[in-house]
Order: C-alpha cells, then sequence, then structure tokens
C-alpha cells in the first residue's frame, strides 16, 4: 500500500479537549510512516483545504504536539463551514480533491459536532462518487454532547466538571450572602436545543434543598409562573436559590426566554441572555436581590479543570480514527461505548457517518424530574463518571501552560484561488 | 491574664479564601487556649453578634476546621451591614456588649474590607468610649483589591489567577474561531470602583496583538468612539479581539456604561451587564459576530483555581490577627508588606484601623498604558507575585472537596432578641 499524507481539520465551536484528539490523530500517525506521510492540517477547518491552506505538523517537535493535551481551543483554527450537497456545489467537491490530489492526501479526518459529521461523511463520497480514493473518518467533538451512537462526546465532560464545580462553588458564595444581601443566582449555560450541559450542573448538591435548586432544560417548556413560584419557595425555605439556566430555555411557543422582549434605548432587540432576563422577572415579581453569571466561552475553554476521564476519551478517539482508517474502515465515526456506570469502564466503538450526521440526542425524559426543575438518579449515574479524574495542564508564572506551534503552511501547488 | 471567648464574623463579600483566614484565625487560637477560650464566629456576620448567634467553633473538628483551607464562600456566613455611629445608634453598641459579657467575650476579629474594617474599629471604641474591654482586630479580605496600607488583599490575588487564566483560555477559543464566527468576545469582571481585577486580565498576554487587546478600567472614562476604533483595529490587524471590562466601567459623566438606556418590554430599566451592553455596541457600530461572558461570583468563589499565595496570604493574617491580640495590641489590622517583587518576598506588618476604615486605593495611574487600555511593565510586575503557585482542593466524585461544618450555635444567655 502506498504512503499517503493525511488531512486533519477541526470544525465547529472548540472544547476544552479538542486538541487532545489532534494529538491522538497526530501522534498515532507519526506511529505508522509506513502507510501515512505528513499529517497536514487544515488551517480554519474545511476551510483551509479549499484554499489550500495546510499546516504542516511534521514541522512541529513531539514536545509541541503532546501539549496539545493540554492547550484548549482549536490548535489549527476551527470554522463554521457546511458543505453543500454534491449537487448543489460540485464545484467545491472537485476543489477539494484537487487540493487533495495536489497534496497526495489519502486520509480525512474531521473533527467536529454533527454538521462536521456530515461533511466527513459528503467528502467520503468523492470516492464512489467522483472516483477520487480517500478515507474518511470523523472524530466526534462536542460541548453539546448531542451526537447520536456515542455514550457522550469528547468535550462534554469537562463542561459538565466545569459547571458542576462553578455551581458548587457560586452555591457556596451565594448562601453566605443570603441573610442580609443576594438570595438569587442564575449561571447560564451552553445548549441551545439539549440540555444536557444544564443538568451537569445538577451534580453539584443532591440531598433535600441542596443546590442547584432549579436546572431550566430546553426540552421543558418555560412556565414562568412556575419558575417564580418554585423561586420564591427556595428562598421562604433554604434561604436563597441557585438557578442553572440553559441558554436554549424556551417558552412553549417555541421563543427563548432570552429574546422576550427586551430592547435597548435605540428600540433594537436587545441580544440574549436568559440569565438577565430570567433576574429581572424575579425582580419584578418577587423583589429579591440577585446575581446572574453567563459562563459562555469560559465553560468550554476551561482546560484548567477539565476531566480526566474526557480528556482520555477525545485522546482515544483520534487514535482510534487513525487506527481505523490504517484497517481501510471508512465513513465512520469512533464512539465511547459505555460498558458500566460505576465503576465506570468503556470502549471504543463505531457508527456509520451516513446515520451520524444531521442527528440530534436530547436528553431523556427520564433524566429530568417530574416538575422539569432537576435530574433524576439515573441522569446522575449517566453524568457521574463523566466528570471524574483532575487533569491539571502544567503551569508557569501562575498561568496554564500552552502548545506553541509553528503553524506553518505548506508551499501552494495549484494556481487558483478559490474563494468561499 | 484571664482567659476570654474569642468572636470572629466574615463580613462583605466572600471570596475564594475568607475561609483560609477563618482558619488561620481558628487554628491559632487553639493553639493558646492559656489566653483564649473558645471561638465564637458570628452566623452572618456582625448580625450573629447582634442577634446573640454565636456558632460554637470549639465543636468542629482540626479537620473540620483545617478543610477551610480549600473552602470558598463564607463558612459562617457574611453579610452587608454597617454599625451606625456610636452616636447615631447607641442601641447596637449596647447590645453588642451585653452579648459579648454574656458570652465573655474579650476578642473581636472581623474579616472584611473597607466597610467591615470600618465596623471593626467602631468596635474597638467600645473600650475606650463605654468601659467594655474588647481587643479588636482587623482581617484584610476583599477581591476588590481596594484596601490602603495592604500591597494586596487577600482574596484578590485567587480572582486574577482566575480572570487571567479565564482570560487566556477563552481567547484562544475565540482565535480558533475568528476566520468564520465570532471575532469579538467581551468578559465582564468584578470592581465597581477599581480597576485591579479588570488589571489581572492582562497577564493573560504581553506581546504586540496577545489577547486581551482591551481592558476597560473603572478609572478611565469610557470613550465610545475610541473604544469602537480599537475594537475594529484588533479585529482587522490581529483577526479577533479580546476585551476585559470591569462592571464599573463608566463614562466621563459617571453614568456606568451598564446602565447605558437599555430598556425591557414593559419599559424597566435593564439592570446590569457592561459586557452585553458593549456587545450590543459594537454589533450596531461594527456588525462583527461577537460572544459574552459575565464571570459574577464565579471569580469570587472559584477555589479550584485559587493562588497560592493567595492562600498562604489569607491564611497568615488570620494567624498575626490572633499573635497581635495575644501581644495585647488593639484596632490594628494586618497588612501584606511587599520586600520585593521578583522573586516575591512579603511578611505581614500591621495597620491602623482608624485609617484604614474607609479609604479606597484605586489603580495608580502609571499601572495603565497611555491608550486607557491596557496595563504596564509596572503593572505585570505589581500582579504577576499574586497570581503565582497552584493550590488545588482534594476532589471527590470530580468535584472539590469541601468543609462541612455543623455550625451549632451556643445557647442564648439573654432574653430580649434584638430586630435589626
Amino acid at each position: 500500500m502506498a504512503i499517503k499524507n493525511a488531512f486533519y481539520a477541526q470544525s465547529g465551536g472548540v472544547t476544552a479537549v479538542i486538541n487532545a484528539s489532534a494529538c491522538g490523530v497526530i501522534q498515532t500517525a507519526r506511529k505508522h510512516p509506513e502507510q501515512i506521510g505528513k499529517v497536514y492540517a487544515g488551517r480554519n477547518g474545511i476551510i483551509g483545504a479549499l484554499r489550500e491552506e495546510l499546516i504542516d505538523t511534521s514541522l512541529e517537535s513531539d514536545a509541541a504536539i503532546e501539549a496539545l493535551l493540554h492547550t484548549p481551543g482549536g490548535a489549527f483554527g476551527s470554522c463554521r463551514y457546511k458543505l453543500k450537497n454534491l449537487t448543489e456545489n460540485r464545484r467545491e467537491y472537485e476543489r477539494l480533491i484537487e487540493v487533495f490530489q495536489a497534496h497526495d492526501i489519502g486520509y480525512f479526518f474531521y473533527n467536529g459536532g454533527g454538521d462536521s459529521q456530515d461533511t466527513a461523511f459528503k467528502v467520503s463520497q468523492l470516492a464512489e462518487k467522483m472516483g477520487y480514493p480517500i478515507t474518511c473518518i470523523g472524530v466526534p467533538k462536542t460541548v453539546d454532547n448531542d451526537l447520536p451512537f456515542t455514550d457522550c462526546c469528547p468535550g462534554f465532560g469537562s463542561v459538565a466538571k466545569y459547571i458542576a464545580t462553578s455551581t458548587l462553588e457560586a452555591s457556596l458564595d451565594i448562601r453566605s450572602m443570603s441573610e442580609s444581601s443576594t438570595k438569587v443566582f442564575i449561571l447560564e449555560v451552553m445548549g441551545r436545543h439539549a440540555g444536557w450541559i444544564a443538568a451537569s450542573g445538577g451534580l453539584a448538591g443532591a440531598g433535600e434543598g441542596e443546590p442547584p435548586h432549579i436546572i431550566l432544560f430546553p426540552e421543558v417548556p418555560f412556565d414562568r409562573e412556575a419558575f417564580l413560584k418554585r423561586v420564591d419557595f427556595c428562598v421562604e425555605n433554604y434561604g436563597y436559590c441557585v438557578v442553572v439556566a440553559s441558554e436554549g430555555a424556551q417558552y412553549e411557543d417555541g421563543r427563548f426566554v432570552a429574546e422576550a422582549g427586551s430592547k435597548d434605548a435605540f428600540g433594537h432587540t436587545q441580544l440574549g441572555g436568559v440569565a438577565p432576563a430570567l433576574a429581572n422577572m424575579v425582580k419584578q415579581a418577587l423583589g429579591h436581590k440577585y446575581h446572574w453569571a453567563v459562563a459562555d466561552y469560559l465553560q468550554r475553554a476551561a482546560r484548567h479543570i477539565a476531566s480526566a476521564t474526557d480528556v482520555e476519551q477525545a485522546y482515544k478517539v483520534g487514535q482510534a480514527a487513525v487506527e481505523m482508517a490504517l484497517a481501510g474502515k471508512q465513513a465512520l465515526m469512533p464512539t465511547i461505548v459505555r460498558e458500566q456506570a460505576s465503576p465506570y469502564r468503556w470502549h471504543i466503538g463505531e457508527a456509520p457517518l451516513s446515520e451520524v450526521a444531521n442527528q440530534e440526542k436530547k436528553m431523556p425524559i427520564h433524566y429530568i424530574t417530574d416538575d422539569g426543575f432537576g435530574i433524576t438518579d439515573d441522569c446522575r449515574a449517566y453524568l457521574q463518571p463523566l466528570i471524574e479524574g483532575e487533569s491539571f495542564p502544567p503551569f508557569e508564572k501562575g498561568l496554564p501552560k500552552v502548545a506553541k506551534l509553528q503553524n506553518q503552511l505548506v508551499e501552494k501547488k495549484l494556481k487558483a484561488e478559490f474563494d468561499i
């Protein structure tokens, strides 16, 4: 079998551990020089392939690649760019083939969520439909934990650990303040369509009255009256109320709570923030003093408090992707298969890209308590192992050390530029 | 000298390390049974003294007290309550004396910021003006770093480390996304009057073009045009722009940026959020895609990423307070005295409460760059040692372990209740 180069790219919202997957791909490829030549990383995902902007990872030292294990963000740049269908934009696919051909690329590894697995699937069709032989394997990644077939998604466990830890810590803070000051604390977390991240806040406490007292899921229609009643009950009975709210919390009619009508001085709709929207609701209806936080990028970039389980799984799906490709497999995505929850045991499985693409896994209804404001024991059992283990990065001068890559581009071989 | 009991209380906004000061006070007191009987902690600060709600810390095990070292929040409850002057509310002071007398309290340790040192000073006057002998020592604490006389305030170093780390991590995230998605990221941090916390975000990067690209300080009047121009310059030249904004950022005329005119659907002024206010400004003027985060309580509760320097200083000011009291000193606050920045050396000094109370230490103007958007090398040299060293808490089931106290109240001896 001829030696071929590999293309690897990162796609969609990045995570604290997507670079651990990159590390898994590159280190494993380096162990197989008899089959894989160089690993070229797309500069800003698939855009790098279309523009022929290929980063030569062979120029990076072993130490720099190893440092990817503890570096958040996407080391080669990511993108939000979805390939159209072959019939809609044939030119894009032709361009990919030109670039792959020019750089002798025979392996394609695409690291991302649902949309990205769709892209990987489309590229895998190049082999079949346009006669260009390329081995395509998707590498799962998403903080939203919404990919099908896999028990969990690399990236999620670390966000879950961050949110559970932050909820625990902030709850101790507000509990101290509640007698004479703040009584309600609202933490807004990611998850536009699925409540997995919000659910993870629930791990901070379990007993009667322990925070968080309210979790708002996108899966449960937001009921203003029930929410306010529950807030008031908690303040009355526990002295304070901690709310973890998914950014995707929405009313029965599909309007996001975050969009519910606030306008700025110019009459423009104020963009965003389910936390401030809820805080204003509490203030107006109940008058309680509140604080709110919006974790936003902090939650998915927080490599300093990553889950060791998550880091390991992120690495392993990268490694498995290369091993699958070397074994001649095609159009697959490695998955995490749970063997048992406690003690946690798992192994790598596989799922066909054709079925992964564009499916969303929401929270099962039996993971949410009957009142819609909490997580069940089943949900806890599912989430618990995913946040376990610490994987602190090395520190230097008080700050996490991160990989410093050269990210040097390969010389272009094609004359034409490509506008995307 | 007769054995007397001690009263210790926490006051104002709590921090990741105020319990380390509590640990310093209690452990040091336990070493001196010949002078100090029991340490009673005020339930919710000075309110606990007024209500005769005294927590008997002697019932807590050595292990539980030791665990305070890694537990954020205020373990005994804090308060926002400021004693009036003796002439304005003599009854309050009489009540304090009644409670202290009833419980044989001869030492008063009050752990807080400027307002709290004011309270400690007023209580110290009881001895002089009302003939009740009590030794009063303040214990400094504030994330705002705005106490005078002390080189830094316990609580600040850990927030600074959290903000610098979060800025670094989130910057790697947005840098990955900026080619085809988010171009501006705004992190809102605490500091209503002083920009110390915002400044600490500056430690995340130092070279030309390194994030954060813009820091907004309360000390520098907000100039909308200059801000937007700088954002645009960064997006144009570096591909993205990271902003760390103090919640206290304000216009020349004193209006907070956060309050600048946004109203909800009912016409109520929308409360809070300099980050969303800036994000909307950027969107409307420049059209860039943005993300924003508000760290709020997460920053001051983040014991998991506390600075080891800060934890040590917090402990030592608690220890020093007790040692000063035992040495017969009165109406003082232990301070941190910097000997040199690199390698960092410091020792404990002291300042009179009469002069500490109600003074605010703002950022010196030479700590801010001429354009008003960054920190100078002097500022870096000041901040750097304060975030150094890691002091990770122990973890259990993926979450930080925290102290579990019994917080049992001493039986009341006074008949009268006291309404506050």
